[in-house]
């Protein structure tokens, strides 16, 4: 048997890890009854910001190179067979499902019900804990020269979320001595998270014998025969969902992770982000798509661009709110597609080129307005400087990417020429009456950003 | 000592190659009587499309990885070592200089007056042989397993340049059996590229023991050991450049390298790379950068924009021709930059921004002189959608590219899209006298080419 382990990434081939690990199983089997079951969803199938725990385990072995899974049921068997076929179908992995009629005596029947199907290390994850995929690929990449097996576990006892509900391990260099929810001398705790070969299931066998069910009396078995390791996650996260208050704290995670402050522009960070998480944090809920939050934030654009050419101070106001509206909202495909794994590259594609027209719609309105009550012609030749400045900082920068492979220093300049802060500019200006001119400021500060990219350009 | 070889670019690390060819020695001594010399110009400082011969060897040796050089002077060898010394700074390349006094006995003694500096394989070509970087990197990826020497042979030996001049090379099974001037029978041609070690030294001097003084005698001696083996280059380019008829076949060869078809629209392929092409044979005698190209060719659109403002005929039709010959001259900067070996990112990246500019300038223009005899809105409307379908085109395919990490396929919609077209259709319609009804049909069909991206994206 092969004790070797590896990420199966491809991007680790030539180190000297094997590629043999490539199963998940997952503990789904549990009735979970501290979490208030809602009506026809069972705990595994419980939404954490719109998507189900269970699918989050999922994704986040995915992320860590593993597609191929078995999933282990007991409680209300049929519900959960359906709903896992239709996970493998979404997300495109392989889910294979055993049925454990014993579920009931301790989660350490539900992992021997698999016993036949495991003849290589594997991966073992519980259907209710979230991790971080980090967490589980560093474990992935621990090298093991025998065959033991290794069982994630978090030092930080003092800052663990329900320390009374968690399984404690006691662990003397990386040997682990013991386990159990009751341990009075501790040094780590269990995450959930396991690497094991199939000699966890002589140990669950001997462990029922003794009387005992649980996964975590197996893993006693091996811990006295010194064939037990502890790897140390550090500072990742992972969160046993099992309370409405662990629930909650699971979404703020969640929610933390959304943020992308070292792209943001100033506006974006301080004031659009945090308007537009709690908006998204609201749509996740909902089956709305990013490429839908996509098109309602530039049909709410091209409304502000028309109502630019209305005249009279209401309508320009209302105007500047309506594109500021969109900058905000512009926020929330990224962030629900990073929230619900459901970012495309066409997404990201799309909502690039729907600003770029959106930018031009809403300085063409403008220019129109203003010439309106000033039909001379520097105001079209002010109006195609400002938005030919709006579209060409974004097309230095792509092209700054293309030529050099990075992009381009977010410096102070390319920060004023952003997006969020233009439209924001304008908005300012709508509030005075005065949008025409704010345009015109930023047109300015973008047409000086190109040239700022170009001399970076130089620079190389 | 080693016998095993490989290029130094790195990329080959892992391969059962020993990367220990690391210096190239460039024969340089002799007078090139054929080629009639010119005032202070010697035969390796003779220019072919602005840069000299050496140059052009240097450089196909870089090319193909290798930055070493050790050249041997004979004939007047102060004027070359000061040129060599300038060559290495440009080039930023390594240039160690080795004067043979004996060089008039022949070429066989430059050689051997390198044997102190060379303890490793090494590359052999002569300072006025031009042949393709790929020619090179091929020998050099040859796998020889014993301490072997290889001639790179050119078997297309009917249609090889001056056969009369040209040394054959007789072989049988990869071995080379014979070598000379007036070899009877042959089945190659000496290119004049060889992949040697330091067992040459003995060759030659055993040679020079019985007269010989040639490369070619000790090449002999080592071919009648059975340790000279011919590498067949194949369909790759070389050529001795010793006479004033192998100059001119120089020059066509390099012009032919500069066209780029496969990135090219129709007007480009068919009407200004030819011209284009001619141009910039006639610029690479000159010291004209690439970057100042860009900049005449941007100053020219701007004249002609700033004549679509003219009213009449007759500036239009001049504004038409200046746009037009700003989209060839366009052309020039990047074949100078291949010609020449002068290309840079940032050369790329200012033509392309400048490229923006030049048709915003142009689209500008082209809408205030129709508005003049048209003052309605909607003429800078139209002017608006224009423009900023000629920039967001471009911006579409860097985004694309920058999104699949590929060009978007260059089919039909947005070849039409492409710069050369446009000016061209402008240029068309300053001729009929409606530059501004042009201008719009090549805008609609930039926006309609943006939407068939999106719709190439969708499908990734």
């Amino acid at each position: 048997m092969e004790a070797a382990v590896g990420i199966e990434s491809g991007k680790d081939k030539g180190s000297r890890q094997r590629l043999t690990v490539r199963k998940v199983v997952i503990l789904a089997a549990g009735r979970g009854s501290r979490l208030r079951e809602r009506k026809n969803e069972l705990k595994p199938m419980r939404r954490v910001l719109g998507l189900p725990l269970l699918e989050r385990v999922v994704l986040a072995c995915k992320a860590a190179g593993l597609s191929d899974f078995l999933v282990v049921t007991g409680y209300k068997p049929k519900p959960m067979r359906s709903f896992l076929a239709r996970l493998a179908r979404k997300r495109s992995v392989d889910i294979d499902v055993v049925e454990n009629p014993d579920w009931e005596k301790g989660n350490g029947t539900s992992l021997l019900a698999c016993c036949r199907k495991l003849t290589e290390p594997f991966v073992l994850v519980m259907g209710d804990h979230l991790f971080e995929p980090e967490l589980l690929a560093g474990l992935l990449r621990v090298d093991s020269e025998d065959d033991s097996c290794f069982l994630a576990i978090d030092r930080r006892t003092e800052r663990v979320f329900d320390l009374r509900g968690a399984t404690k391990v006691a662990s003397r260099s990386g040997c682990i001595t013991a386990i159990g929810k009751d341990l009075e001398s501790y040094n780590g705790i269990d995450t959930g998270v396991f690497l094991l070969t199939p000699a966890i299931f002589q140990a669950l066998a001997k462990a029922q014998a003794k009387g005992g069910y649980g996964l975590s009396d197996g893993i006693a078995e091996l811990a006295a025969e010194g064939r037990m390791q502890a790897y140390d996650i550090g500072e990742r996260f992972w969160l046993d969902v099992d309370t409405p208050r662990s629930l909650r704290e699971a979404k703020r995670h969640l929610a933390r992770q959304v943020d992308k402050p070292s792209e943001d522009g100033f506006i974006a960070r301080y004031l659009n982000r945090p308007l537009s998480i709690r908006l998204s944090l609201l749509l996740a809920h909902t089956p709305v798509t990013p490429n839908t939050i996509t098109l309602i934030s530039f049909t709410i654009a091209l409304l502000g661009a028309w109502l630019f050419t209305r005249q009279g101070y209401l309508p320009v106001l209302f105007a500047g709110v309506l594109i500021q509206g969109s900058s905000i909202i512009d926020g929330c495909d990224g962030e629900i597609a990073r929230l619900k794994a459901l970012g495309s590259r066409f997404g990201a594609f799309f909502d690039t080129l729907l600003d770029r027209y959106a930018d031009l719609a809403i300085a063409t309105g403008i220019t129109y307005g203003f010439w309106l009550t000033h039909p001379e012609f520097w105001v079209w030749l002010a109006g195609i400087g400002a938005l030919s400045g709006f579209l060409l900082t974004s097309y230095a920068k792509k092209e700054y990417q293309l030529r050099f492979q990075k992009p381009p220093p977010l410096s102070f300049l390319p920060r004023l020429a952003k997006r969020d802060l233009r439209l924001f500019v304008i908005f300012l200006g709508a509030v005075v009456g005065q949008p025409f001119f704010a345009m015109l400021g930023v047109g300015v500060i973008s047409h000086l950003a190109v040239f700022w990219i170009l001399v970076r350009g130089r620079r190389n």
